[in-house]
């Protein structure tokens, strides 16, 4: 752990003891350096993080306070927009990025085949049709031409680029063929997409929860990040974003604007044509991860920001992984003017996806039945997302809020402000459950009051009886704090 | 083209048109630099390049002259060592890395279908067993367990690895499983074992001349090369490596041990086991690429240096692209100490290789016969190898000389110095033939009388046309520069 992050843990300890009570004033920075012996950055870097956790808030030139549950974004209501002094500050620096640890030890958790995986990634492969793929990929790799291992090199197979260029066509987007790069799934896409138009040392602009894959390859890429806030209804602030383009050398940004990973939200389509319109302006690329897209719950696929685009600027990202092929690794960019760059990175990098499983991919999309296996697919995620409403709000204390998604697999949950997501993990991991705490969902493991849930996987009694597990988890650490609370008030 | 590049061939011609003679001394820097007002470094850097493409030649203390065809290595007779102060002068500098558009633009000749692809990287693939190996993915497919997808994430699918350590057995390598990792064919292994052991800035020692895709990494990932002079016969300079280890902050290597490319040249055991110890003396990895080491013509495989290594340091790198499964995209590295960073970084990169290919090839090596398959496939290389030697023996002219690799499906010819290979490649390209110029295995484009064959192909009369062809371009290209010099002198 960081300096600022010990010392911003300390005094979250004394304001969750009590010993700091809600409206007491913080000591000034000078007699935090003369106690803790510690720098006036670091100071304000711990001060920072505790203002994000929402348990102090800043008020204009009188210092810091001990905030009332205060910062805690309401799902349900659109969280009141932050005081452009504070915002300011917020984006006031770029922070390296150092994340991966937090990551892995959590996805190792999620690995455990016994694990009940409510902090899982993936959906439920049960879902997939893999036996009719089994066949389309045995046929595909039987009459495959000797010479595709040569002609189906990047930008990759062309009867799939076709399939896929005319999927965009179904929502109304016409794509040239040229532009779309076949990638090992949207991962790659994504950091070939990020590589192709930064230098180490750069910015980019990310969400806030969002991605961890984002932030590992900031930080892999010794890139800068700037968080720009994503409230878990109305999606990604776009004045901060203004904001930060203003203030900020930012040369990428890379958001998911359907579904997004972790919160659920999506992005309005006034507010794609905007966030498009803005990076427009200033002539920055966009990486848009879309992999959850083709999920929705609704009738229409919720149009992408790539369907705005006029400049060739919007890279967007998608994958079979998370809708038809998991372990295929089979993704792709639509790149606009980046494609040739992306291309030779492909080329450089892992030279190309692999030659059956494009043309397996090629021929189920072409005879599968794939639009009635998503049908069914988008059914089942509904079903077990009402199952999930219900399970939560049978067990789990009524101060917890949710986020409602309209597609995908995933819940946002924020919990009381005294509770710790990453000792909630902790303590479900040892009942053999995982959750994702928010923490592995921001650069300054912020969010250590919230947890990503995955309801991907076919209701059962087990999932059941873990998130009443969970409930009464919550509930214990909960009092736990109240207590101690208590007993030093 | 860089200002040090354009001053070299201005000056390159002056000598080829005998306007300075064999044996005659260049102007001194002072004169350069005034009479074509570039800087002291840009000349310096200039003459470099002179000397390593073999033109002019640096006397102690009395500056540069006009070499007799000085250093043209002959592979026949191994090359006389550089003096010290001369290798002291090539190893100075690390070199930033210019090299794609280069290889780019010659790749893209090597890709046409039409063309005769002496010029490929790639071996035929009519040698290799695909309907046996669709056999093999089709079943596997078919069986794959759901939850596959989870558990087969890196370090990759168990009974694949199992299979790789067994044949690591089988030449006397006790390989952990553990520590290998399957990856999205060797280069991916490759790439992410460079990132594994570099930041941005760092120094990295390459064969010279060597595989462009270790130039186009240290390019990609903002590192600087040190070229480290390669012989056709016998292979990696060690002394200059040593040297190299002393005078440059060198954080790793990235060598090719057996049938090197563009060479064919194999190092003996001797020379490994050497390189093993200097390298363990500095505590500095070894990125060891071995793709091309099941293709030997004797009956052993030659060991390769991770056979030597006792400190982990050793990072060896292979697939099955080469050997069975081209497009696949099946490789892996036994990464030693550094195993756990690389399954990392494949994570965050591409999540996985294909989890179907993996369990196809598991299937293929404990059911397919990949070993008769190997016999049959080095049983072809081998009389191609005749073939093509003959060939070259009935229509080059006598002073092309070519290395005689033991493995593999490279020949490396070094032409009369007064040939430009890349002169030579476009006129082959306008015949309907593809060569690789030396200039794409040098970061400083050097080697300008050198090109690189594949022998991968079974022989045809097509191939023994555009060998024919070749040599007459190569007879006209040799007389047509010699006519110039005559009438100038």
């Amino acid at each position: 752990m960081k300096r600022y992050e010990v010392l911003a843990d300390a005094i979250a300890r004394e304001i969750r003891s009590g010993n700091l009570p809600v409206g007491s004033r913080l000591p000034s920075l000078r007699q935090i350096t003369a106690q803790h012996g510690v720098s006036q950055s670091t100071v304000f870097r711990a001060y920072y993080l505790l203002e994000e956790w929402g348990l102090i808030r800043a008020r204009e030139r009188s210092g810091y306070f001990v905030a009332p549950g205060a910062g805690i974004s309401l799902p349900q209501t659109p969280q009141p927009a932050q005081a452009p002094a504070q915002r300011a500050a917020a984006l006031a620096q770029s922070a390296k990025v150092d994340i991966s640890d937090l990551v892995f030890s959590v996805l190792e958790a999620a690995k455990h085949p016994g694990f009940v995986p409510l902090g899982s990634a993936f959906p439920s492969p049960r879902l997939f049709p893999l036996q009719r793929l089994a066949k389309s990929l045995g046929q595909a790799s039987r009459l495959v031409n000797a010479w595709s291992t040569v002609v189906d090199l990047p930008p990759g197979n062309e009867q799939l680029r076709r399939q896929i260029a005319l999927r965009y066509l179904a929502i109304g987007i016409a794509q040239p063929i040229e532009e779309i790069v076949v990638t090992n799934g949207a991962l790659e896409a994504l950091n070939l997409c990020l590589m192709a138009v930064t230098r180490p040392g750069d910015v980019v602009a990310v969400e806030s929860p969002g991605f961890y894959a984002a932030l590992q390859a900031i930080e892999r890429l010794d890139l800068r990040a700037v968080e720009i806030p994503a409230n878990p209804v109305t999606g990604l602030d776009l004045d901060a974003l203004a904001e930060a383009l203003q203030t900020q050398p930012i040369r990428a940004c890379w958001f998911m604007t359907n579904f997004q990973n972790p919160t659920g939200v999506t992005l309005t389509v006034e507010k794609k044509k905007a966030l498009v319109e803005l990076l427009a302006e200033h002539d920055i690329p966009l990486i848009e991860d879309d992999v959850y897209g083709e999920l929705h719950f609704d009738s229409d696929y919720p149009l992408p920001a790539r369907a705005f685009d006029k400049k060739g600027l919007v890279m967007h990202c998608s994958s079979f992984s998370k809708t038809l092929a998991p372990g295929y690794r089979i993704g792709w960019v639509a790149a606009g003017r980046h494609a040739d760059k992306v291309q030779r990175l492909k080329l450089m990098t892992t030279l190309s996806a692999s030659i059956p499983d494009q043309a397996g991919i090629a021929d189920y999309l072409q005879h599968g039945g794939y639009d009635k296996h998503l049908r069914k697919l988008r059914g089942a995620l509904r079903s077990q997302l009402a199952d999930m409403n219900a399970a939560l709000t049978r067990w789990l204390p009524p101060n917890v809020r949710w986020s409602q998604p309209s597609g995908g697999y995933f819940l946002w949950l924020e919990l009381p402000a005294t509770i710790d997501a990453m000792q909630l993990h902790r303590l479900a991991v040892e009942r053999g459950i995982s959750v994702a705490p928010g923490p592995i969902f921001s650069a300054r493991h912020g969010f250590r009051h919230c947890i990503r849930l995955n309801f991907g996987h076919p209701w059962s009694k087990e999932i059941e009886e873990a998130v009443r597990t969970l409930g009464s988890l919550i509930e214990h650490a909960g009092e736990a704090n109240g207590q101690a609370g208590d007993q030093a008030g």
